[in-house]
């Protein structure tokens, strides 16, 4: 017997043509999509005249341990926002503000559509894993992994075996635990040390996952890459043997036409976080790497790079910011937008046989849009209003592994109110101890 | 005796300190501001714990009557866009479309805090007058004057006398009525002959009302100018005694550092609309106006230039897009944008004395925003969070002129559900008509 039917609604699957129909779910997996349901009885039936049914986003860039700091780097330059902000606040977590923020985090993910998300690496993974579970969605937990370099916070100095075992306690505790992978995660090559990134690679490889690094965030960092590496970041990544489709190279900003062409053959995707890269790094040629062939993924950033943590919003801006960046309002089509939210996001993260679209086969992570408001309901194009005219208040219900994490604008698994209360009070609380 | 209290709240006057207390209204007025209410009842009382209160929006560039056209334009180059999308769109509409288009355009203001709308002219002013007064709100109204150039559509071409006596006509109907109040307004150089832009100056400053016009949209703009007048746009338009603060500059998109000084010099303020210019026209050197001097105000523009309607999306895009243009995150800082999409919009628009802050003396147009949401509750400036992680989710209420125009997220006096649906209809006709 069918699980659980949805229709009739505009059914986007992403990898095919949008068309009105059914999806249907049994076991958490998608086990049909038509115009019309499959004969006999579903254990659940919802019906949803009029709304669309797209897969849910996937965030390929979501420090979730930053989630209490929103605010905290606004309007200030990089070094103020790295050294004055964000390094004092991380360190001034306990693994229980990690999970708070991590549990405030997946709510607002889900209230934006999103079920899977990639977290490059706070300091309590534990306390990451357990507050995004809670909310019932996905993710890659990471450990930022430094082992070197300057500037690095008194507190937060191991040395690269202990980087290394530590890496390998949480890959062996958290990968495949319910809906959560283990990633091992490289903070930049200011902090890692060459042994580092090759051990990394390695591990990562024998286990089966990807790796996910800040790659040329800054001019800065490919002067330091030259200076101490002989090459720019890319170039010498791709020398240790780094680049390829399990390489998450997460902003990418500061890339050259020969970097670009290495990206793309070696299929090292690019997460691409528009909003932070604004506010903070420089507007990476993202239309270029699209024509040249490089795999590009959406990302929010965390908290205090993107005040909105929000992957509705971060298509509509990666969108008209390359439309502007190049002058021509025709680069990144809508259709590829939410390419990039979605299935490319999945692949980037290896789970591009898992979910980011909806096929038969896919595990069920869905969302169900109302475009019954004053910013949708005239649009003339679906596809299009998805990634420039929604908003968060579209989102009507969104679907996890089957399971529903937000019904009807209502988180399914948390008290909402009460964790924003006291993720409230934590966030003045670390303010309050960091005399900020 | 009052007539409205409301709090306590956080009420950021935004040219005052933020405080938490009370504001209260009688005969549409501010009456009083502060830590403690005035002795004495109240006709009505309104408790507002955690909340925050904040002048509404104005949105100083906002095409009513292309509201049932959003997504015509997606994706597409410049002239596709004018030509085969907007102007037949335009011309497709009868009255009571406009009015429609209106109607919804109004709602969606009011969804997103805004009450006050400067409208630079469709040509069914008496519809769009309708549509938005239906909702409560304030508007400028415009009729969009063309007497010449190349590319007017057919049946859109009028003699100078026609559009000036057009104007003139509208201008003693509305202005002044109920809440609306009209402008004269100029299309763009291309289309508007000297004798027309001298013309209407003048009645304009007869009435004591602005003159709303595009200027210097784009490259071959300036190129125009300069075969047929001699200088580009804004030069020649100071030769014609246009720049003053009673001339709202729209766009300013390709401007350099003499037209920036001589808009500084004159007080002529600029209406910005970050969206639809890096979708479509260029991005001004708004950072660069504000050093020095411009009155920068914001705007969104028309819905198939910028599918989002929203003066909270438009601060928080104006903000990131300068800081990364100028790569500097300390411009555009959150309390200059949230003064550029407030008093400084009302200035643009002559109701400096009207709205656009909250003092006593002035009308009561504001908004009660509920941070009680992921993407607020943990923000650490509220001034910060209002400017770039508010949406219109936090939209809890709006006042406008003392009434409520929406009240716990509800319009208070239009049937949001069936005016969406015949909208939805309606502007599924017009595609039908003109075969998009």
């Amino acid at each position: 017997m069918t699980g659980l039917r949805i229709g009739p609604a505009l059914i986007v699957p992403v990898t095919a043509e949008p068309f009105t129909g059914y999806v249907e779910v049994t076991g958490g997996e998608i086990t049909h999509l038509g115009p019309s349901p499959t004969d006999g009885p579903a254990a659940e039936t919802v019906a949803t005249p009029g709304r669309i049914v797209i897969p849910a986003f996937v965030n390929t860039h979501c420090h979730t341990s930053q989630q209490l700091g929103r605010g905290l780097g606004d309007d200030v330059g990089l070094l103020t926002w790295l050294h004055e902000r964000i390094w004092p606040y991380e360190l001034a977590l306990d693994e229980s503000d990690s999970e708070l923020s991590a549990l405030v985090c997946a709510i607002e993910q889900v209230r934006n559509g999103c079920t899977l998300l990639a977290d490059p690496g706070g300091r309590h993974v534990d306390g990451m894993a357990r507050g995004i579970a809670a909310v019932g969605i996905r993710a890659l937990l990471g450990r930022s992994a430094m082992d070197s370099g300057d500037g690095r916070p008194e507190g937060d100095r191991e040395s690269t075996a202990e980087v290394l075992d530590a890496q390998d306690d949480l890959a062996a505790r958290w990968h495949g635990t319910g809906l959560l992978r283990f990633s091992y995660t490289l903070r930049t090559i200011f902090n890692c040390s060459d042994e580092l990134i090759t051990a990394t690679l390695e591990r990562a490889r024998e286990l089966g996952t990807v790796v996910q690094m800040h790659v040329a965030e800054v001019p800065e960092e490919n002067e330091h890459a030259v200076a101490t590496r002989g090459v720019t970041t890319v170039r010498h990544l791709d020398r240790l043997g780094a680049l390829g489709p399990d390489f998450l190279a997460v902003h990418a900003t500061w890339v050259d036409d020969e970097e670009i062409a290495l990206l793309a053959e070696r299929g090292c995707p690019v997460s691409h976080n528009a909003a932070s890269n604004l506010k903070i790094l420089g507007t990476p040629r993202i239309a270029d790497m699209l024509d040249a062939g490089v795999h590009v993924a959406l990302g929010t950033d965390g908290a205090p790079s993107n005040n909105r943590m929000s992957m509705i919003d971060e298509m509509w801006l990666a969108a008209i910011v390359q439309k502007g960046v190049r002058r021509d309002p025709t680069v990144l089509p809508a259709a590829s937008v939410l390419r990039m939210a979605t299935v490319d996001g999945a692949g980037a993260l290896g789970m591009g046989d898992v979910v980011g679209s909806l096929e038969v086969g896919k595990r069920a992570d869905l969302v169900v849009l109302d475009p019954f408001t004053a910013n949708f309901a005239t649009a003339a194009d679906p596809v299009s209003a998805l990634v420039t005219a929604c908003k968060s208040e579209n989102v009507e219900s969104v679907l996890c592994d089957g399971e529903w994490v937000l019904r009807e604008r209502r988180l399914t698994r948390v008290d909402e109110a009460a964790v924003l209360a006291e993720a409230a009070d934590r966030a003045a609380a670390v303010r309050r101890r960091l005399k900020l």
